[in-house]
């Protein structure tokens, strides 16, 4: 298996139309985990002013696929993503923190928790889960 | 209860900044249920070109929601969204399909399919499901 | 893909002694899909006197892992399993009914709904999602 | 909001008649997470020789509750649980190990893992989640 670098994972972000359109960074690359962060903006958000609840579910799947990266290596697939919404989403930067809670050879379980920062601080908005896979050649 | 028609429905996603940006239509809301489609650009993918995973989450978590909506009425939060991916999305269009699999008068648990519509026809891509909660007031 | 007939079906469900312990039985596993009765007695039962959601839990992985066999073939393991609670289950006999929502050659995601039947009739009382694949040798 | 005691929730899982036919017991109820046993035997098996799926499930679904109920107080209901199992289950006994990831005043997301302990020491075999809520009365 081959570990990506930070720079180099950052690059496969990069490669992301979606990603870049939305604005995602990837922070944080290492045996501890991933970190992605997003600067909300107006249009990102729902009806009611909240960041939209698929703002989150894309941040979800993307921390969780570079999860699944960092464990079984770059060539991954992510085959199912979850996700459970705590509290609505308002502040400045959403932060998804994402690691491998159990893995084989093949495949990772993965969880994710999405944190909200705002003037007071931190608050945690949602969590989820989500299984990646290795690519058979 | 109060059920939406398909016009108010539509307002309610035209309210939507996030659907907006990305150009997502409500084109079915009625007793068998609802359908959400979006146009694929290239703002819309990863890097291996096909459609990134989170637009994927973005309209199941949506069809979810218009679905519990249907059936619970519109004031409604989902509390929940799983998405199982079976096939990379490549193609002009997405379309999501939605419905209520069961209720109770408070909870919805509902299930989406989301297709990829192209020029040999349609194909199912994601298959997913989400629990959505009436609020209490 | 070879499928199973509902007897041979049978039989895979007889050499699981957990199965046999709960008593539980295949009723049906056709292109329509499958279903697996259980009769209620005092031993699958929580502590505010309904069955336990273990029970309920048991029987979604095992009609979900039908589900798949049938549209698999009878060599495949269940990746994963989801299920959400709508009401508490008291009754005479669970009914779970599961098919397969989409599938690839490889991988059928699956739905499951579980039912209570007591004197009234029937109602739902729970709703889940599983992901089964072939087994590759 | 009332804690149990180790006692008192050892007193909750004496009243389930389901966990007392399977023989579960509650070694670990504080502040860092719960944790439940069972001695593998016989009659928990499938057709190929390993702990059946449903087993592992209605695990995950007791140590999800107790996990819910740690952090929300005794009075929760289970809304849903999700397993994904990552390696065959055989060994002398099943180890459950849940906490809540994060939490609302209502809602409790938590998270469990399931290790098979045998003679050669403890492996991963499944990891899940799942939602608690507190009964609104």
């Amino acid at each position: 298996m081959t570990t990506l670098t930070l720079e180099e994972a950052r690059g496969v972000l990069q490669a992301q139309p979606f990603s870049m359109m939305l604005g995602t960074v990837l922070t944080r690359f290492d045996e501890s985990g991933i970190t992605l962060e997003l600067d909300v903006n107006a249009q990102l958000l729902q009806q009611h002013g909240y960041v939209h609840g698929g703002v989150l579910c894309y941040l979800a799947d993307n921390a969780i696929t570079f999860a699944g990266g960092l464990t079984l290596g770059p060539d991954v697939l992510t085959s199912g993503v979850a996700l459970t919404y705590l509290r609505p989403a308002q502040g400045e930067r959403l932060i998804a923190r994402a690691r491998t809670q159990g893995s084989t050879s093949r495949t990772a379980a993965t969880q994710v928790e999405i944190h909200v920062q705002n003037a007071e601080g931190e608050y945690l908005c949602a969590v989820g889960s989500g299984t990646v896979t290795a690519r058979t050649r």
